[in-house]
């Protein structure tokens, strides 16, 4: 798909393609939308991110929490959107060991008690045995950088999903 | 349900119950979540409307384009939301002659064609006769107007489903 396409996409099309490129945060898709035409991929995406830029620091939070839990029971019980299915199936998440789930699970609870949002990883961009060290080591920072480094994953996940739907290598 | 009980609630019950008070658009729930605690309805709604009112104009024309057509396919074929559905019906436009149908899609069309967002109006608070005239009469405004006033409908269906939901006289 090319960007004249992109372009020529009517609201309900650009919705139906874009709306979740930003994790259940389809309003965002609906804002962008007030600033076609587009020039390219990098012009489509810095729209994205300059919304998620402009928010107040509860819509970042917002942004944050609209996020599933990393391999949480969405994942198992199959209730996450297609995109995040895709994602953390591909990154092996659904295939740990009980032993594995668990310690998952406990280090994403007390991520979400320490910050007040849902831990959030590109995880197409790193291995499953990746996420808890990395889950370990952010549970650690201080929740103003913390904040930073999570809409900084939100956006590699929107840059790869974008990537993916304009068939260009990421 | 009384504040104290909304305060209690954790981020999933809040979501479960908030999400939709702006149509289609969790992330603002997502966001007024880290206002908590709320000392009552009022404070609770001050936080939506406040969060609507700080978004650049992209974001709020994102708002109404996340709302539904008025009399549209969706409430037709019973895609729209719990609460719009609920809002529709009970103001009769699901009981529409053919050529009043007609007319309303006609005069939708022509609104989302000048201002690029749908027609919103809280129809909870006006008679069905009364829609067509109103939308006759908003095509009219000037777009600034116009964006102002559908943010305040959008704001009235908010104050209504939150006192239904809080069991308070609106």
């Amino acid at each position: 798909m090319d960007i004249e396409k992109v372009n020529s996409m009517d609201f309900g099309e650009f919705m139906d393609v874009f709306g979740n490129v930003i994790e259940r945060c389809p309003l965002i898709a609906a804002a962008v939308w007030s600033k076609r035409p587009f020039s390219d991929l990098g012009d489509l995406e810095k729209h994205f991110f300059a919304f998620i830029d402009g928010l107040p620091l509860s819509g970042q939070e917002g942004v944050l929490r609209c996020h599933p839990e990393l391999a949480g029971r969405e994942l198992q019980w199959g209730r996450l959107t297609a995109e995040s299915q895709r994602e953390q199936s591909a990154a092996g998440l659904q295939n740990l060991g009980a032993a594995e789930r668990l310690r998952l699970s406990e280090l994403t609870a007390q991520y979400r008690a320490r910050f007040g949002f849902p831990f959030v990883l590109a995880v197409r961009l790193s291995d499953p045995a990746a996420a808890p060290r990395e889950l370990a080591r952010r549970l650690r920072c201080p929740p103003a950088q913390e904040l930073r480094t999570a809409l900084g994953e939100v956006k590699k996940i929107c840059h790869l999903r974008l990537a993916d739907l304009l068939g260009e290598q990421p």
